[in-house]
């Protein structure tokens, strides 16, 4: 570790994309305060890029280089710390391991790497008494990652909730706001700058379930496989949806979920209904927000920004400054660096209250027999309404009591099995 | 420091009211994730109290004694740890100081003693190599302390705003949502366990200010004095203003709050009109809630329980487990272990849009006198509503454009030396 050093924290960067360059425009305008709260200066000494003649939106520090091998900051003898921030997972997993192996402390925001493939590198770092720091990979700027691993340490974590993708949540609140239709909304954010190119990761769910399995990993100490988590995204999610929610009073959120259900663990991503006046329906536009309940602190919520170049940056500073500190190294929170695997609720199992529509034909004893499939499966129904026929069929929905996936399954197959529906059943969770 | 000891932590607890009770429950609830956290136990070895017979919420741990002799804490050689939770100034202080000489690290709760003469246990524990760690002093559960010390360590902090006491949080809160007036409020608050028998502290703002004190020196790394902060509570608040707030558009909140202008900080503890769309507009009851604004991070937002045995216990226990884990001390978040005195805009100086409500006679040309003392001073007016005659008079309500707090007090002082004013006006800064 670097202890009670007043010598500059020399850097390597890989990558110098977005994030990478807001990283570098915080480091400009923050030193005098870097110095402050550390006692050193944070020296960039090597930026590794793929091509060193594109041009960069915040300039090169003084007498940092730009190289395109990553040896330089990997096997760099003067190297203490290797930023990564390229993205992808093969790249970065072969960077940030060999960096290891020559002793350079991590820090990176990749949490698709983390969450797919972080074991082997965890164990390093432990192995090597390293730091490996990735606050900035889940939820922007919002310090979760720090308060699962050190302010939260104490409690028992019952639950945790999250708006962890800004694109689907700023298309989302697009279309509850201004009455945007999903392929509008999704445009928008596109011109925006919110979303990419090609949103598959973003609105598919599949950003939010990477941060998902990092959060379940500092909350409960294990490991839950990315590739058994329930994932559903929001792609084509219908206004219809969000207009009949807004009626009952929820808006319609892509919530990330864990509770720990006797002793298992039942989780997933999932378009959710969530009362209007929780916190979390509050959340507009690209905004992140984290949900903790745990047995001593009761609700804890955490609201910012969950992505762009300088909150993301104020994550990696963070984390930067630790090592500058020469914090102990803490890196997933328990004294097992390689967590067990979870056990995992049957997600079947797992129960909820639901929001159901289903598309009808206008005629006597549909409604009848619709309910008639929900008791057969024991679903009893908290609310209904039925509305003017649309194109496709008259909508009727419902809101139920607690039921299980199973059950909530069962009943519409059979409905659909009986030729009541003209369209394939809709149907979201609601937040309890 | 305690390096990767596997032996248990030894703690000294001084004081076993609420929060010493709720912390022996979550030590005994949570022992097997603080193993799994810190690869040790935290073993309660002694319990100063006043008076040993007393009947407590908690059990004490096994093999745990009472203590009526605090060097018993403070001079005992197996003893890693004091934890503080006995509440006043002077022997906490005491204590605290002793316990250092003697080499234990320190977890205290202790807002009044750390805002009102703090710099000597700081100096002396810097000096010792030593952790004082005060999360459960500021917000309870809400790990603000660490937020600002070590997440947001790499943002220049653009400003602050907390709902920091949540006794008075609970009181406004009736009075909004139920229409309760203050007297009725707060005895209700009093019946339920949310104030003390002499709410003095709570709602003449002294323990928001306590709190904003130490959020100042974490934020900004200086000592702002207690004695010179603007101090307003919420006593005798008239559910008349809480109505025209709501009118507008707002709600009364007392906020503690602390920005930069050019180099100096702008800080108090005020009742304040919220624009009822901020998230700070909805944190009821008892909760507690902090807004920071910082130059990478943009707005982050914390809200959880502000008070009460657990979630305190919780803050009390992340900073027990940072020192089981053997962190290195970062007791201010800055170098300096005693921050130099803060650079202070004079209070007068202050700008804001106000809420302004006179009682006036009902007679011809008071609105304009009214108005012309306003704009005498160059103050600008936004809206106004003139409401049917009270027992008092007529009420006259204005929001005002940004003015200086000289400027305010000089136009109503004019009106009141003018006759204008049959009760002395009441006026509110608007968070911005």
């Amino acid at each position: 570790m670097t202890n009670d050093s007043t010598a500059p924290l020399v850097v390597g960067l890989a990558g110098c994309g977005t994030v990478g360059s807001g990283l570098l425009r915080v480091l400009a305008e923050n030193g005098d305060l870097i110095r402050e709260r550390t006692g050193r200066d944070i020296r960039i000494k090597s930026v590794l890029v793929r091509n060193p003649s594109r041009v960069r939106a915040a300039p090169l520090p003084e007498g940092a280089r730009l190289v395109t091998d990553a040896a330089l900051l990997t096997d760099d003898p003067e190297t203490d710390v290797v930023v990564e921030l390229m993205g992808g997972i093969d790249a970065p997993r072969i960077l940030i391991d060999r960096a290891l192996e020559h002793g350079k402390h991590i820090v990176t925001a990749n949490k698709a790497l983390l969450a797919e493939d972080g074991a082997g590198l965890f164990r390093k770092a432990a192995e090597k008494g390293l730091a490996l720091l990735y606050e900035a990979s889940v939820a922007g700027g919002i310090p979760i990652v720090q308060t699962l691993k050190e302010s939260l340490a104490g409690n028992r974590i019952r639950s945790l909730v999250g708006i962890l993708n800004g694109t689907s949540n700023y298309i989302l609140s697009e279309m509850t706001s201004n009455g945007l239709d999903f392929e509008t909304a999704l445009a928008q954010a596109q011109e925006q700058g919110f979303a990419e190119a090609d949103p598959t990761l973003d609105i598919d769910g599949h950003d939010a379930a990477h941060k998902l399995v990092l959060l379940i990993r500092l909350a409960y100490g294990v490991e839950y496989p990315y590739a058994e988590l329930p994932i559903q995204g929001i792609r084509g999610l219908s206004e219809l949806d969000i207009n009949f929610a807004r009626e009952f009073g929820y808006r319609i959120k892509l919530l990330g979920q864990v509770n720990e259900v006797d002793g298992r663990l039942e989780a997933g991503v999932f378009p959710t209904l969530v009362r209007h006046t929780f916190l979390l329906a509050r959340v507009g536009g690209a905004y992140n927000a984290v949900r903790v309940e745990g047995n001593a602190v009761g609700s804890l919520f955490l609201h910012g920004r969950g992505a762009g170049d300088l909150p993301t940056a104020s994550a990696v500073m963070g984390d930067l400054l630790a090592v500058a500190r020469g914090a102990r190294p803490n890196n997933t929170g328990f004294v097992r660096q390689v967590p067990e695997r979870a056990r995992i609720l049957p997600p079947e199992e797992a129960r909820s209250c639901y929001y159901v529509r289903v598309m009808v034909r206008d005629a006597p004893g549909v409604l009848r027999d619709l309910a008639g499939a929900m008791a057969a499966e024991g679903i009893s129904l908290a609310q209904i309404i039925q509305k003017p026929e649309e194109r496709c069929g008259v909508p009727l929905v419902f809101m139920t009591h607690e039921a299980s996936a199973r059950a909530m399954d069962a009943a519409l197959r059979q409905a659909a099995d009986a030729g009541l529906l003209r369209t394939p059943a809709v149907y979201y969770r609601i937040l309890g």
